[in-house]
C-alpha cells in the first residue's frame, strides 16, 4: 500500500559546464497533458497547506527548492514522503488526500495538474472523503 | 520596439496566513497550450545560457528564484530585461534570440513552452538568425 501511495518518477538531469535543466514534458515524463501549473512558496513555519482530496484531479508535485514534507491518504493508508530533489516528480492522483509540511523557508513546490482549476473538483472535510472512499 | 520586444504578463499572487500560490494555466493566463516546462538552475557564475532562437515555439519565462538579466533580440533590436519576481511572465516569442545571464546562485529560471523538445527549431548561429530576420 504504501509503495502504491508514494509513486514517484525521476527525471533527467541535463548539465553541462553551465548548470543544469530538467524537462518536463506533457504525455511524456508527466504522463498527463499539462493543463496547469501552479508554485506554492512563502510558506509560513508551522503551516499545514493542501488538506483536501480530489475527485478527478491528477498532479504531480516537485520540489523544485528547498524541501517540504508530504502526507499521502488514500483512505485506508498513509503515507509520508520527503521532497527534496528537484529530478524527482510524486504522483498525486484522484481521490488522495494530502496535506504538505515542514517546508523549509526557501521551498518552491511546483505543481503540475491534468486541468484547470475547478472548485467543484475538490473535497475539503476528510469525513466527506473517507465516506467517499469506501 | 523595446516595448514590443519584452512583454510581460502579470500573474495574481493568491496569499493568505499559510503563504503564497501563483497558477498558471493554458490557453488563459499563458496564451498558449503548455506542453513543455523545464527549468534551469545551478548556473556557474559568469555563464550566460540560451544563445538561440527558435524557428515556431512561443515560450514564456518566469523566474520563480532568485534573479536574472535577459536579453531579447529581434534582429532589429535588443532589449535587456532583470527577471526577479515569480509573479510575472516575460514572453518569448518565435524568432528572438535571447540569451540569459547574472544568475544569481538560487535563481531557477522556469520556462513554459508550447511544444516539445525538436532540435530542428533552433537556431544556434547568430548570423543564421540575423539573415532569417531580413
Amino acid at each position: 500500500m504504501t509503495l502504491a501511495l508514494a509513486r514517484f518518477v525521476d527525471f533527467a538531469v541535463k548539465g553541462d559546464e553551465f548548470g543544469w535543466l530538467v524537462a518536463l514534458e506533457g504525455e511524456r515524463n508527466v504522463p498527463f497533458p499539462i493543463k496547469r501549473a501552479y508554485y506554492i512558496f512563502g510558506t509560513r513555519p508551522g503551516v499545514r497547506r493542501g488538506k483536501h482530496a480530489h475527485r478527478q484531479l491528477t498532479q504531480m508535485m516537485v520540489c523544485i527548492a528547498g524541501r517540504c514534507t508530504v502526507l499521502l491518504d488514500d483512505g485506508k493508508a498513509s503515507v509520508e514522503v520527503e521532497l527534496a530533489r528537484n529530478d524527482r516528480g510524486l504522483m498525486l492522483d484522484r481521490m488522495i488526500w494530502h496535506e504538505m509540511y515542514d517546508f523549509s523557508p526557501d521551498c518552491v513546490l511546483l505543481v503540475l495538474a491534468d486541468n484547470r482549476y475547478d472548485e467543484a473538483d475538490y473535497i475539503r472535510n476528510y469525513d466527506v472523503f473517507k465516506a467517499a472512499c469506501t
